[in-house]
């Protein structure tokens, strides 16, 4: 077994154990989100994947994403309103938004936030914190 | 001069104070944001206004708001793909949108989350932060 399809036998396991059926299309999509940090936007993980994929649509995409939702394996990041992101990282952490280049980036913050007592009493599913602004390199162009 | 008069006055002073012709719908909206610290949608801010306005449309409610984010008079809230809230209260704050009942109160944390290190070099212009799950109320119920 090479290692290409060692990684996939095991993407494949994992898709099973989370009581997913493995399917071409669903190993595909999971393994760009694994292999390509970015956050993508459906439309990103489309243009990617339908030249290797022609029978791939849209909303066998947008179909997938919100099942690995559903099975908590990706979160959906809500930015833009015109646009909805996935994120693979389900741990706690925090967005930037750079306006000028797009690109989105992880931001690791202390989990201080998370502790405030501003929210005892309240049962917290999810924690969404973004920034958005210039990156590091757009600020130094600027 | 009544108390009643006296605040939309005043409004619309601060209105021209910031470079907007205070028109009677724009007043009425900004008193109803002011008035009404709910967070509401265009759909709620159009539904509370009709009957006393019934020229007033959703797309004038919605290109007001837009001024005003312009003007920097009130912040969009996007905690939903499908749903757009704004708040007058601009200072750094964060959200809590109870799952159950709908609702989505202020939670002001400290700003310690602001200074983080990580974010040097970034230029920040916007900070968003939400959370998700039950409120106090639904939380006892539950």
């Amino acid at each position: 077994m090479n290692s290409i399809s060692s990684v996939s036998e095991t993407n494949s396991l994992f898709l099973k154990s989370k009581g997913i059926k493995p399917s071409y299309q669903r190993l595909k999509i999971y393994s760009f989100l694994i292999e390509n940090r970015i956050h993508p936007t459906v439309d990103i993980i489309y243009k990617n994947l339908c030249s290797e994929i022609p029978t791939l649509s849209k909303t066998t995409v947008y179909n997938t994403l919100n099942l690995f939702i559903q099975k908590k394996l990706i979160q959906k990041l809500i930015i833009e309103e015109t646009e909805t992101r996935y994120d693979i990282n389900t741990s706690m952490h925090g967005h930037f938004k750079c306006e000028k280049c797009g690109e989105v980036c992880d931001i690791f913050l202390d989990d201080d936030v998370l502790l405030s007592k501003k929210l005892q009493n309240f049962k917290i599913n999810e924690t969404h914190i973004y920034f958005k602004g210039l990156c590091k390199k757009c600020s130094a162009i600027a």
